[in-house]
């Protein structure tokens, strides 16, 4: 950490910061200009509020020079994570993967009709939500733990990798035997206590962005499940908040290369919540792989208008089968398999 | 809702809109202009993701002209609702009400100290987190249950309110008996099912928005609360993100007067955690109360920059009192008692 | 327009909105429903400020129906615009064009260097300021003029179109015997007086969208354009302010599907100034060209390090070499050419 | 600046680096850290564009240290500035200031109407537009310099000072003998031509903030019309632009602590265009007294639905009268006079 102090700072008041910064075990190396004083901090700053050293008298303003984060930092793993699923999947090497499905898991016939679709197209993992946070108290809440059940028989019988939502803590124990990735959702990027308990499991998790959470952020909730043990984490871009009103999110496609660059993670492009309009999900997704995406999650449904939730931004059968085509020529492009 | 048909759309594309409106329970009234159709539509709209209907073909828009909430709207309660509290605190009325404590409770000494500051300066509620979600997994995690039972009997001495936050749903129970107020953080804002379980309770509940949520989704976060049968809430503006970095959050004043204009709930001002910033908090607290606010949240701690927490926006004991007094003043300048 | 009335709006309230909206011109169609009255208006609209309407007593809310624009829609061209340069060159057709050069012109070895780079690279504009506002009072301003005839004989010398900034309205004459193509800068996108005069000549403008800006404000400010007779405008993806600090803006991929919706103008991806970042360009633009966009605006420079302006942003020949061969690919994958 | 080091950064690229900074004309000294390297810079850094050495090889993060403004600084007049009027007004003082009038000016009736209400309400500045930047060409246009002589002559008649809104650096000429305070807009805030100029003249000048400006861009554009001689910069709030629709910006309260700590100018309050709507123009415009405004700028119409434009913005004279005496309460409870 650097701290700069004001130009008229006195000595007292220079000791002072000092002081603050050894108490909180920083060894502090001095520099004095003819101006200004500043102080550079080595040590355990990661956990340090910085905030709290802008507020001592005579400091002008406060820096973090270092990353707030180690095991999700690039340095950490330069060659990058391959995350292997027991079907020979992966996320993160060479091939770019691709997780279809609703956005709700219906019925059996539903799920099982979608699982065939997703395996016929050449993917690789199944989603689907068993429970649905709604902003109706009476909207379709999903089916829980049984709709899991079929869905993860739907994978299992094409070959594919069951990834579904936990919504909380206590879903966990009941989800583990029918999923093979749990998503976290935007909401819940920052549930601390669920990225812990994540972090105790031995399945992949793949954790999305919240909806106004900074790269910086993301990274720091993927290093809570990290710091558990659990290194099979995925990181996914599925759109921010901006003043754009003319698509529900606007999809930060720059995230891509930013978190490739800063960090060893594999990062998944979310083009149905990242738009939120079908017309847009096609090429959204191939300018995801061209900047570098890792895979491409994506909602479709048979009959996508009549979609439990979701509707708007879900694909039909057809529409998924033109983009996974379109998505190899792009996939090919850039060096990469589909 | 309205639907908008664009220009060019067919009678086949108009009746396929009427008809997809008409099975989700809505009347249609139809004006076809010279260059183009109208569907209004009247019934059950608030719980249709209008979306959905955006995407049909022909379509050039669509528009909400109700508000998608009823029982948070003003129409529902036109004299505005008044939350009451056994010692006699109200928050919502003609007196303007300050909530004061520390971001988290430490150990008896502290929270007895600061309770008898909070008394002596006239405020009547008294705030102290139990459960710390923290960024880093290392650092301070909260007393528990434990510290709550402190605050409370911290409060009862001194005839105060004790206002704690609730992390989870799993929480709520062993909270009931030393809560009198439950705080939801802007990270829950959108936990639905936290949101729902808090409608079944018959204690107050402050609400707080989301760091990136609008007013409109506050209020339909309230609706779930409300739809419980728990109509005592109380929302707070707490600082949204936008692209601004000289503060922590850019406190929305605005948003009291917008409440005021949509809702019957009263709204709280926090400008703690809208600025981060100690020497922000004065001004920040005066401009809510101008602007109307019902209550005032503020953090102070005996020793502020040796907080366990939040260290950088919590105001020292003779800060807060002259806050006290000049809120006091503010208070009679908009008609109003503090 | 469409006015939706409070439920409890009297019937004097209604009328004084209805004859409000005659006197501006508007047909008024009233829906009489159960609770809530609605009013469409069809005429003038665009041209009006609706807000106006939202303040009348009774009045929930004001929805446009049509878009503010009628030249810049898609509707009135829907073949999608081509426009089309002296030396055979197209923006907007099949073709992706490649727009290239330095931020400034700095002198005469400079120019013709790039040029005759971009030339061998294949792409078929030359782009540099001879006028840059910068920040501070005592960094380069530009060459002006003089600098303006380099870069126009640079770019004949090579088959090239000269594009280059017009900063003021004083500047067009001055500069229309050099300039191929007039870029308008974002922080002059809704400098009304400048563009009504681009109006007024015959040649092609490149509008990027301001910092702040929406699609739609982009678009009203084409139609000013369009409005005086000048058809051949070209839209740019430049990034938006978002409250991410990992690159300089956003670039909102997003932009260029909605632009092919809303509108039949070409438009064209910045991501030089979309990142800020030289080790972001390549992907962006890769990205950019697969999400459809018409042509790709780059900064190059032999010394890019060394560049009198935008140096951290601007790609050294051999990048600019690889990234043409890598979108020639992309261009090809989704079906076009480069 | 400090420039940290990449963990790995070889002795080579730590020599790299200093010598492009003393290329700079920047003093470097070194800090060697256990696993990182430090450089810090002492010089005219203020000019330089830091993100060119963030993309030199071996390079972390560069943090600038100091203010990158000078005279708009805090520290160059601890007392605060006072701009002081021919008519004995000032903005900065103790007392708070009015600014009021029409959006744009009308006509002589409409005008003098206007200048006798802003006397009689003890105001001592007139406002109103002579130039108005419209989206639609066919809009009001305004009536130029004749209305500008009207608005004089209001103001003179009645012992105000005029301010209006310089929109292009070749109308300040024709603008000197009717105005005693150039308003730049928020669209010309990095209009760097029109700043310059303005340095020149010696009159004050009311510098609004950009729709999407940080507080750091606002005190730079400050500073370069400081750097001319003309130190008479009022700063103006006029609202930001965010993800929350309901609002037309929002208005950054905060803007007035933080500009009061970082710089010496006086700073106003807009809430007309800070909301955009007339019914939030009062308890915005009490919250900006509250949190420390030098002034309050608000649009006022003796028939305010039909003002030519902004109208819904613009307050009627009884409900201006009424702020007025509001205000001057507010302003008293701060321990200022109105």
């Amino acid at each position: 950490m650097i701290v700069a102090m004001q130009e008229k700072a006195t000595e007292d008041q220079i000791d002072a910061v000092t002081n603050a910064m050894m108490e909180a075990g920083v060894n502090v190396h001095r520099t004095t200009g003819v101006s200004q004083t500043i102080l550079a901090g080595v040590g355990p700053t990661a956990s340090l509020d910085l905030e709290t050293f802008e507020q001592l008298p005579g400091v002008l303003n406060v820096h973090r020079i270092t990353a707030p984060y180690k095991l999700a930092g690039r340095a950490f793993r330069p060659e990058g994570t391959v995350v292997e699923f027991p079907n020979g999947a992966k996320i993160g090497g060479n091939q770019v993967a691709v997780i279809a499905g609703p956005c709700a898991i219906e019925n059996s016939e539903q799920i099982f009709t979608i699982a065939k679709c997703v395996k016929a197209a050449g993917a690789k993992f199944l989603r689907g939500g068993a429970f649905k946070p709604r902003s109706s108290p009476y909207a379709f809440q999903g089916l829980g733990i049984p709709g899991l059940k079929l869905m993860h028989e739907a994978a299992e019988e094409n070959g594919l990798m069951a990834v579904s939502e936990v919504m909380e803590l206590s879903q966990i124990e009941a989800m583990l035997p029918y999923t093979d990735c749990f998503q976290v959702g935007a909401r819940n990027m920052q549930n601390f206590n669920l990225l812990r308990e994540l972090g105790q499991i031995r399945k992949p998790v793949l954790l999305k962005r919240g909806i106004a959470a900074t790269i910086e952020e993301l990274l720091l909730s993927s290093e809570y499940i990290m710091s558990g043990g659990n290194y099979d984490v995925i990181l996914c871009e599925r759109g921010i908040r901006t003043y754009e009103t003319s698509t529900r999110n606007t999809m930060d496609i720059s995230a891509i290369p930013v978190v490739h660059k800063l960090s060893h993670l594999p990062i998944v492009g979310d083009p149905s919540h990242g738009t939120g309009r079908r017309d847009m999900v096609a090429p959204m997704a191939k300018a995801a792989v061209a900047a570098g995406a890792d895979a491409i999650l994506v909602e479709i449904h048979p009959n996508a208008d009549k979609a439990a939730s979701d509707a708007a931004q879900t694909l039909y059968f057809d529409q998924f089968e033109k983009l996974m085509a379109d998505l190899c020529v792009i996939a090919t492009a850039v060096g990469r398999t589909l």
